[in-house]
């Protein structure tokens, strides 16, 4: 049987439904949903939120003329099967297949790519005064959940909006979750709004009301229920110190309510917000119990929401527990996370050491600063935030902790590709905005037991540093009871020994690939030292001097841009050791990557230790020719 | 005659003085700054208006053991009279002297340094936590002015204070000013606070009253006041909505009542924020009538506040003067500012072009999407922000603009070197941390007409783009009438041609500096190459290639740290290209550089041609052997 769904082609094909059908949809689109993400993974919970509110916003409004700017825009599953893309929904997040997230060069009714939170606000004022500016007509409407409000740009976006322009519309979509339980005064003040109860039976009164009558009445008991909750929260009401006029609380799954409001505030001639309740994961049970798990996840079972048990353990937990550990033996070691205690798996540690556990909210430029208040009175704290997003930290962590010389600890959980969320989430900058920033220790483990004592290393230093680990599971290697300090700048030779023909440096979690290399080398007949740098910054100069200095090729691993990266480190500093060899830097190359499986992106993008032979073919064989005429291959230092 | 502030050594010394004495001291020190600073040069305005409350402050709390943070801290020169510096004064901001800003290592009473707005509320709530968490009793005392209010930073520590901890004391240094007029909807709030007339009356009627009885009877008053002006305001009181108690407003130089207000504040067991009303520049008439340029600036006369006229326009007004050229040309250019239309010149062209011009306050991550937003409906953004403080919307460059290939401009001022404001300052990583983002193009000037040229290119360019040029003056180049468009990754060859021995880059203001090595160099009988690479990024492989496989040294000069910056680019290439060339790199090691003249401080680190000389005399001597050989100096490419 066609479903309602299937025959949509686009948002102007719900212009002419009927109230009977856009209820259906609803129904056939949260089936789609749950049937869909069970078999790809994604963020199934926040997209069963927001599919009324999706619906009505493209029933009033007419993308892509008018924009919707979603904020983070992993909600963007509705719009994308209201879009023309409910064909290929089945491939989301799959290689080749739609993003997870908006993205302009998928849709046209993409207007805004996103996948960090905060920026919708400023995306839509931009977008809003360029229409002003253009003479336009159209709207712009931003969808942010309340989560976005813990961080600080909406508030610097909402500091603009009543003096630059004059129709705006916020939705702020409401469920008192971003991925954990919001934290805060602003999520206590919208808890506060939602909760009161005198409010909540009139705005009841009131949708039914409007199921009945629909139209222009409606549209005056809307009114009628707004000034009655301003009336209730009084001048409470940070929205309208901003300028901007409050509209709200309403339930944001009641479909006739929402279409008549968003038709009412399509008029206003002044910035609005609407603030609509809505319930993450609403009609999947599962998803209902489990908000934090069925937030964002890999494939489950669509009925009962049983996701594959975990056979290993993820770097993240790892972590989590070392931190744990470390914090038991020393009370000086503090937690931070910025809204990701289970990403980051510190909701490990939260029971242990209370405490020592600190959810500043999506707020990173904060929880560096506090990390470094924390650590002027004596503390060792330990800022837990995805590579990523530590991007948005970059200047707190020059100006705040390098330049003060504190010893705050960055764990950059994701660092390196991502994989399936795509080039929002890549963590492939961290080595080039970290390494030119004085004092500051960048390092990279290439298995669990290294991560743990890099932490230790980390927790012993008097100064800053930033350890990288990717994403998911490494090889599995066990974590050793007490973990002890490495070194400061110290490579760990694996195998040969200076005057090797060739010497390799395995990054991180290059290092598989780096020892399939030196594997096929080894084949090959070439004698091979095998080095883990341990270190990005600094890097180990007396065993590049060491080993460069006599070998014939220098070939570095690492899953990070070519530009600036690992493999430029040891470029400069055989530049500084006047060292004269060839050297082949396999990483990423100067592009976005798209998302992915981690393995075919390597193998697309060279990252194999295959590519990384074809590209030494000539100086492997100018090390044949010198071996054959018994000469050293390397020209020796300048 | 003795002053008293001569007499003061640390601020246990203002405990035992009366009223009266204290009042001389304040008096006392308005004239040490007015006097001091106009020889110096430095913050005068900022510090003007907040003798009264650092008075207090010390008078009230005892540093060391309490902790004092200052946002941004240029307001911190009363704090540096009153704790021990007295008498080195005139040395802030002079080679080797007191730094304008608060720095840990050069007091036990700085106990966090600023430079950059936005960071006190947040290390003061980490120092706060950590004393909690250590069972301590000291005080924690921010002050930041209003405008720090505009910044997202603020807000987010805001958000998370009252859930973290009970004694935190934030004042609010309101005079409307940050260094130009405050822009947004929390400056209007602020403004309305503390315009309304039934409270000042009442706040009058109190200080009065202070004066007259001090003591317990006044803290009476202060809380009567205080209850009174909440009434006034009501629930509209944002920081009551975050949880955080205020007090206020309060004359903020009135310094019985801030005495005894800080008395009283000092006993609350909850967070408080106490509003007090400052007026910048205070007691120095050229001040208060040029709010703006008092705000910093170079010496100036005692009296008239005279400052030098300039005979040379700097290169931000050269910038504005382009963009408001190409503005008047092209309807779809508008310019951004952070907060910064004086320092970047924007202020020129505000009157010219008043709608497409947007001060967006302290909030760079905001800018920088506005500037996305009005990208996508088809504008050309010229965001003006030093290059020190992009490095906080260094995630939104990456995730708004270069991932969506925004025709986004980003005009970097004070790139390079800053000299007397020191390392907060110094712009010495833009190349380092933009240089791995895809997309992303990175133009350098050498002189007022490149610029304008670079200008013109970007504007053009249909993607992001940023340009970076030194604080003050250039060599003085005519701009020409029409700028023209250069070829994208196209470097320029001033001199020599391939087969030169040596090929010199200068990169941007070094380039003087590059012409100085080469005229020593030509003196020396050595054929040179000069080339002005123009673009950090791309680097234009063609002319690497070209030049450096024919040659005997390739050198490059920048004003920026070596690790990640142009010349590790020009490595990069030349790895790429298999040349193998020796190459000597100048530019800033890996360490922070101080405050100081940047002539003296390029001379201490290295950055001359003489310096140069010097690193590159084994590849130079090595050339001259090669010459006597009559064979080419180049090992030939791999």
């Amino acid at each position: 049987m066609d479903t309602i769904l299937s025959t949509i082609t686009s948002p102007a094909d719900l212009k002419s439904m009927s109230m009977v059908q856009l209820t259906q949809l609803a129904e056939e689109i949260r089936e789609r949903l749950i049937l869909g993400v069970a078999k790809t993974g994604g963020h199934i919970g926040p997209n069963l939120g927001v599919v009324e509110l999706t619906i009505a916003m493209h029933y009033v409004f007419d993308t892509p003329t008018d924009s919707f700017i979603f904020d983070v825009s992993h909600q963007a599953y509705v719009h994308k099967l209201l879009t023309g893309r409910e064909h290929l929904f089945d491939t989301i997040r799959q290689p080749g297949g739609l993003n997870g997230f908006m993205l302009r060069t998928e849709s046209e009714h993409d207007s805004y790519g996103a996948g960090h939170a905060g920026t919708a606000l400023s995306a839509a004022l931009g977008m809003a005064v360029g229409r002003d500016l253009a003479g336009g007509t159209e709207h712009i409407v931003a969808l942010a959940g309340d989560a976005a409000f813990t961080n600080g740009i909406s508030f610097e976006a909402l500091n603009n909006v009543a003096a630059q322009t004059k129709r705006l519309i916020i939705v702020l979509n409401d469920n008192e979750w971003s991925i954990d339980k919001n934290v805060g005064a602003i999520a206590e003040y919208f808890h506060k709004i939602a909760m009161n109860s005198t409010y909540v039976s009139l705005h009841d009164a009131a949708a039914g009301f409007v199921e009945k009558i629909g139209g222009k009445a409606a549209r005056h008991v809307v009114r009628r229920a707004e000034e009655a909750a301003k009336g209730l929260v009084g001048r409470g009401m940070i929205f309208e110190e901003f300028g901007i006029s409050y509209f709200g609380p309403i339930d944001g799954h009641n479909l006739p309510m929402l279409i008549e409001t968003f038709k009412f505030l399509k008029t206003q001639n002044k910035p609005v917000v609407l603030h609509a309740i809505t319930q993450k994961g609403r009609g999947f049970q599962p998803a209902l119990e489990g908000q934090k798990k069925f937030h964002g996840l890999g494939p489950y079972h669509p009925e009962t929401g049983e996701t594959k048990p975990a056979i290993q353990k993820t770097y993240s937990e790892i972590f989590a527990e070392t931190l744990t550990k470390l914090a038991t033996a020393n009370d000086k070691v503090v937690a931070i996370t910025a809204a990701m205690p289970n990403g980051t798996a510190l909701d490990l540690f939260r029971p242990v050491h209370p405490t020592r556990y600190f959810d500043v909210g999506i707020a990173e430029e904060h929880a560096v600063i506090f990390a470094a208040g924390l650590a002027i009175k004596g503390f060792k704290p330990f800022c837990a935030i995805y590579s990523t997003f530590l991007q948005r930290s970059f200047d707190q962590i020059v100006h705040d902790v390098a330049l003060q010389k504190l010893p705050v600890v960055f764990c950059m959980d994701r660092g390196g590709l991502s994989g399936d969320d795509g080039p929002t989430h890549h963590g492939l900058f961290d080595i080039s905005y970290l390494r030119g920033v004085p004092n500051l220790i960048h390092m990279d483990p290439v298995d669990e037991d290294e991560l743990a004592d890099m932490m230790y290393t980390a927790m012993l230093h008097d100064g800053p540093s930033a350890i990288r680990y990717p994403r998911g599971t490494g090889p599995g290697v066990r974590v050793k009871e007490q973990p002890v300090a490495l070194e400061i700048g110290k490579a760990k030779v694996l195998k040969g020994r200076p005057g090797a023909e060739v010497v390799v440096f395995g990054l991180g979690a290059m290092m598989a690939e780096a020892e399939r290399f030196v594997g096929m080398l080894e084949a090959g007949g070439f004698s091979v030292a095998l080095i883990n740098p341990r270190f990005a910054k600094p890097v180990d100069r007396e065993c590049v001097d060491r080993y460069g200095v006599e070998c014939g090729l220098v070939v570095t691993f690492e899953d990070h841009v070519l530009a600036g990266g690992f493999g430029s480190a040891v470029l400069e500093t055989l530049n500084e050791l006047q060292i004269d060899v060839p050297m082949v830097r396999v990483g990423w190359p100067d592009e976005f990557i798209e998302h992915g499986k981690v393995e075919a992106l390597r193998a697309k993008y060279g990252l194999t230790a295959e590519a990384a032979a074809e590209t030494c073919r000539g100086a492997l064989e100018e090390i044949v020719e010198w071996r054959a005429e018994n000469r050293r291959p390397h020209l020796s230092r300048r």
